[in-house]
């Protein structure tokens, strides 16, 4: 048997026929063009899982169930979008409503940060672990917990919303309207700003800075010219890689899980990442006495992530 | 049945027989002496198990277990006491020492804080609640996670440190290595800390508060001054109750309970201390669109929690 695990953005929806041991066996995506009706965009993703299905020449027999990862808060149990706030389906029973057209199967919905922490657990980094925590560090910073295998939601959904864990007294102010998050030191966004600032700095102060010849500055910059020895990226990073290590040891004090995984787009930087975290969050995590340590790594299931999460929500 | 709850703290050790319900019919305490060689604290432990017993005219086979909790580091299932720091029982196989005289009943072991937040679980403010967070306020500050009804204690069974959640960059000194953890702004000791620092203000200024007319400044002081519209008291529980709900926000966004419990001296404070907290509450917690919020109280086993959450341990 397969699952379906659809990945819906707000830029596009993927989806994907995957089997039981993880692994993608095809996959599809198409625009999400969010601004149309919401009819519209459910659609398309039916027509998307027939498609699927049709293209790798599987019958609908051999699809046990369907997943559906959104970005925003969802109710697992009743299958329905709390609300999303780039995408027309807040408040939409979205899994009565795909279930009815895709055949009769049961359809599964799963916030976008749990489902690639899910993924990481079924297929991932984090294989075989009972306990998880994973960051996805993005614009803003996802989290998602693993406790006995499944996914901790909370009593309304919402559990695992760690990038607004408070880091600072004052602070930058966050999207969620407090000061001060994690989100707003250690984001993907954050770095960028970090590295725009320290290019500005240079211009001012007449210090040279391989960054300062890019076009576009994004996460990747400062690793590339840190690899390069740029002092300028060293500072950055040393500073970034604080923040970051601070708030991932305080999360080890307070699950101590198995596995700790580290997501998103900065997680590309793999071992290099890591060797500059891990001495950090070693010295930062309470509890030096103990063998079993919590396993610090970077995510494996990269842009597959949320249809792998999705097929197993 | 009946079980009896040992609380094993560095000053006194008090135990009790503790019905199913989590009723405590009969206790006892002594003092630890912690000064003195294993043997003994162990031997005082067993005489007061057999004395809450004769006394209270139980016999041994109405009692189906006994649990000891323990102001530090536990291997639960191993029962083994991997570090506590005030009294010389680290690295003891407590379960076993105690099983084999306490005629062979299974002995289980349990972190302090992790059992004061299954007494709330069990019998007191979280009592059914499925998921539940506590912090017990009082030197530093401990806590406690309970998923699907369990006592989380992730891959070493340290997890739950609550009090080392970095909140401030900078910040003070923190006991366990780093600076500007939860504890060290919103402990019982950073509420002493405060209140003295504001006496000292006024003391300089030369403003009047009936707080710089106690003897001895303890968490409390400032309550009774505020109670009585003491500015300076205001100020102080203002800035203190800033950064405990700041903290209780960060953990909420994290865990989404059904009930976030507050423990500890400073959660005698009951119902006046929820009502400076909560609205605080409210407007940090991310997700204000959901119906399920979590509930905020304080404890309600008091002194007891102990030896409640060690006989359900």
């Amino acid at each position: 048997m397969y699952k379906i695990g659809i990945d819906l953005g707000g830029t596009n929806i993927a989806a994907g026929i995957v089997t039981e041991k993880g692994e993608i066996l095809y996959k599809k995506s198409i625009p999400t063009s969010a601004d149309r009706p919401q009819k519209d965009i459910l659609n398309d993703i039916i027509i998307l899982c027939e498609l699927l299905c049709m293209e790798h020449g599987i019958d609908w027999n051999e699809i046990s169930s369907i997943g559906i990862a959104v970005p925003g808060g969802v109710d697992v149990e009743e299958g329905k979008i709390m609300f999303t706030p780039n995408i027309p389906f807040s408040g939409l029973m979205i899994s009565e409503a795909l279930s009815h057209k895709l055949h009769g199967k049961s359809v599964n919905v799963i916030n976008d940060a749990n489902a690639a922490t899910l993924a990481e657990v079924s297929a991932g980094a984090a294989k075989g672990a009972s306990n998880a925590v994973m960051i996805t560090i993005g614009t803003g910073i996802g989290g998602g917990i693993v406790i006995n295998g499944k996914i901790y939601t909370g009593v309304n959904g919402l559990a695992g919303e760690i990038g607004h864990m408070k880091v600072e007294e004052g602070g930058f102010h966050c999207g969620c309207g407090r000061y001060g998050c994690f989100e707003t030191v250690a984001s993907a966004s954050a770095l960028v700003h970090m590295t725009e600032q320290e290019i500005h700095i240079c211009k001012n102060s007449g210090e040279h800075t391989i960054m300062a010849d890019e076009k576009v500055i994004n996460a990747r910059t400062v690793f590339t010219a840190h690899k390069l020895h740029d002092a300028a990226a060293k500072r950055v990073l040393e500073r970034y890689t604080d923040d970051l290590a601070n708030g991932i040891a305080s999360l080890i004090n307070i699950f101590q899980p198995e596995v700790f995984v580290i997501g998103g787009g900065v997680s590309g930087q793999g071992q290099y990442l890591i060797d500059m975290l891990q001495p950090k969050v070693d010295r930062a995590v309470y509890g030096g006495y103990v063998d079993k340590k919590t396993k610090l790594c970077t995510a494996l299931c990269g842009n597959d992530a949320g249809i792998i999460g999705a097929a197993f929500a």
